[in-house]
């Protein structure tokens, strides 16, 4: 499979959100079925013998591959996600954005001692938010974690700001 | 199937979001790998045989079963945004909440002539967010829509706000 002929794909739109920026869309890569099959089935192929039990998926567009993925994995998917929405027994946790703080919650009965984890957000910049997920499921203390990503763009090296004992995968880099 | 079994892996949580509203909360069945997988067989069934070209998901909660279903039916995903967040030029329409208005947008070039679409939220209430995005999608003028959540509650008969010549359909009633 050539992954990188999906980058045709994914849409660039300049100054977005701010000036200066470019915005890698992966919507026009979601809304084409082959396309969405192929990378769908791509992120899968990373996790098919690992004995993964559940798909933690980043609001919003980190629920689009993360949900697909536990589908095609068999296990379960658990949604991270922006502050008061989850409407049960939560854990939380702050981390700081560009410009303020910005808060991830999941439900505390989410993952349990017995899980193995993939953590899955469409996109790697500075990896702010991926770390405080990360920091939350570590909290709730599964056998294994496993960070994914469909795009990571590797000039902001995020990497640096992930867990070093950790599998982080990306299959489109920039 | 029995999908009437499946409401046990869905949690009712009292209260939430205001005092005196029963949520009806679909995370613990999708963080059910076995139960994620027969609502998803079950939402693909509904639509095998329609030509389906473009599933809709509603923010944030309808991207989750909206994906799987785009996938499993091997059609492109397309999501429907919060204002603000889609990067490229978009349409929007405004609709009427209970305390206030609202905004959900989605990409101009998201649907052609040419598709068949099917637009998917987690639950219908009021039907207030399905019906706004309905409008969008129909002023692009598809060959077809279908209109469909897991959850629907029919109490609040959302159904009388939707258009009486869509098919709409729900896999779990309460």
């Amino acid at each position: 499979m050539d992954l990188e002929k999906l980058k045709v794909q994914i849409r660039d739109v300049h100054d977005f959100p701010t000036k200066g920026i470019v915005f890698r869309d992966l919507t026009t890569l979601f809304k084409d079925g082959a396309a969405l099959h192929e990378v769908s089935q791509a992120l899968a192929d990373l996790y098919r013998d690992k004995g993964v039990t559940k798909v933690v998926g980043i609001e919003s567009r980190g629920f689009i591959g993360g949900s697909i993925l536990a589908y095609e994995l068999g296990c379960g998917f658990v949604p991270a996600r922006k502050p008061g929405k989850l409407p049960a027994v939560t854990v939380k946790k702050s981390y700081a954005k560009e410009y303020g703080v910005d808060t991830i919650e999941l439900h505390s009965d989410a993952i349990t001692s017995d899980d193995v984890v993939v953590l899955h957000d469409d996109l790697l910049a500075t990896g702010g938010t991926m770390m405080a997920c990360y920091e939350l499921v570590k909290s709730m203390n599964p056998k294994k974690i496993y960070i994914n990503f469909i795009v990571e763009l590797t000039d902001l090296n995020g990497r640096k700001n992930l867990p070093s004992d950790c599998e982080i995968t990306s299959l489109l880099k920039y």
